[in-house]
């Protein structure tokens, strides 16, 4: 999804927010992270934005989570939107009807862009949502496994640098996220 | 609780994940914020350190979360430990009985500056945690409201920079957290 | 001296603008760092601040230091003010009286929580500037060396964690500043 | 010209050293940026980089610009290296053949992606600088105004946020830079 606020800045804090707690669906209730900034020029409502991505094993359980971390860390968050990022995709979550609750009757209904949104009144103004918010099949858990040459702990600083380097290279890719903290994650699974 | 890692920074990037989606225990599964930076000089392993807070409504809710958030966004990020910050506590969880699970038989007990750690191997190195996590009650929702004197929209900019000004003096203050997206909430609630 | 701003992050644009190229007096204008952080409580208007130090070996060329720093660097930036940080100094540059031909004969003298400033009316708003900035004696150069145990291009990034814990640590202590680029210092002088 | 480094973070750090005191030609001794990251892909030693610009009135003050911030803000930054930004360009300074003398010596030509660099063994490891650094023609002073419709202090914190979206669209255009610090300026100059 993508969001908007007043300044990048905040729109940085907020999808922040949104994708806290989201490392791994092992025990996180969604693996979610920062995809790209998107420009003013390419936004329905022409502000700064950022384009996240929240990921769960199943449609039912994203869908829960869709709802909980926007109405939760998005609409809280000040000055944003929530405008829908895979507005082609086969499978839409209508989030918009669940969260115009948060309106108490004086929400309405607009379009932005020749998008339908629900418009709710809030303490900081109105907060824009799109009705719908879009999911596709993903692919989860590539790795990029960084060994060290002896023991671990003396190694961790080169090791993490390179690592540095891996995740910032990752994030010029457009589609990609990387849920671990910092983009990196200091031990493995068991399968 | 106070996360160590090898620089702030990292310990930073492990504070962010491990108190995101908590805004508000309303819809989120706790509220969390990072409370302040501890140096060198006072954590108990001599590294950079950053306190946070994990709060929930009853024990049994909060015990889940620090486990989880100490599980998945902790213990995996890179050069990390953690230590309890409420050592005086009456309310003791003992995480660490639980954690070492992920050590697989291959974690030991240790201590280190007079406070009982687990030691898990992990990739990047020894992941130590203490015991005992502990927990205080606690006041939440203290509110600074700030008020527009003419429309909303028009003035979203200036409120916000005020609102901005009094995270950073809370911040400054021992023993709280602002857990909203940048300490800032754009909407209230009802009751 | 003491910048403020309607934010500590635009006190903090301001302040690193005006201490850059300022990392050595051999070949740099000046040597010049952040000291530290001033909360509202402390500051002449009451808005969120920064310290900053400015160093030369002679006061003359410090004086002109000043002037072009402060007219360059933090007059022209957005919504700052600047105090005496010295001001119980005995030696004290007259500043004001030169900064003050900027306002064009449209400047006027105050006083700010009794301190003697000009206000300047520039496109932003009035530009304060306390009329004499003091000056004492310092100590530079003071150096921790961080040494690699094999050769130096396989350390390199081990040895710069060292060394950001040890800055991050410096930045605590009060009336110290690190003016080499992220408070390090890659290469050796000769004498 | 563009630094390179072991992260895109030290990169940054050595960029805005280099590129400080560099607001306006009128009393600081260059007007200076940053333009815009590189990926490792795109630069010589496969390092991220940064691109930034040093703008003077004449090819003299410009040349000893160059001198003096490579010298003592990049040569000084961990890990950095300096290639060339405009090696078609006509005019190119002979940076390397001064900058060699800080090797005592010891320095050595060598070849890296094609391009003619010295090696000076500093402490840290070996500084890579190209020999050559090339200059164009440019334009300065383009200025986008924002008015308020009222008082001026009022205001500021509207219009500084309407410049911040501003200076971010900005810093999406290749070959631009926006020099003023946060790239705002609060006042305007006579002619």
């Amino acid at each position: 999804m993508l969001i908007t606020a007043v300044t990048k800045r905040w729109a940085l804090v907020a999808a922040t927010e949104a994708t806290g707690f989201a490392t791994s669906v092992i025990m996180c209730p969604a693996e979610a992270g920062i995809e790209r900034l998107a420009n003013p020029s390419e936004t329905p409502d022409n502000r700064p934005g950022v384009y996240i991505q929240i990921c769960n094993f199943k449609y039912e359980a994203l869908g829960k989570q869709l709802l909980e971390r926007i109405g939760q860390c998005i609409l809280t968050a000040p000055t944003t939107s929530v405008f829908n990022g895979l507005y082609e995709a086969e499978k839409q979550f209508n989030i918009g009807s669940k969260l115009r609750f948060f309106g108490d009757g004086m929400e309405s209904e607009s379009q932005i862009a020749g998008r339908k949104v629900y418009k709710i009144p809030i303490m900081g103004g109105d907060f824009l949502n799109e009705v719908n918010i879009g999911a596709v099949d993903g692919i989860a858990g590539d790795k990029v496994f960084i060994f060290g040459d002896s023991q671990m702990n003396a190694l961790t600083t080169a090791e993490l640098t390179t690592a540095e380097v891996a995740v910032d290279a990752i994030a010029e890719l457009e589609g990609t996220i990387t849920p671990f903290p910092g983009g990196i994650v200091a031990n493995g699974s068991e399968f």
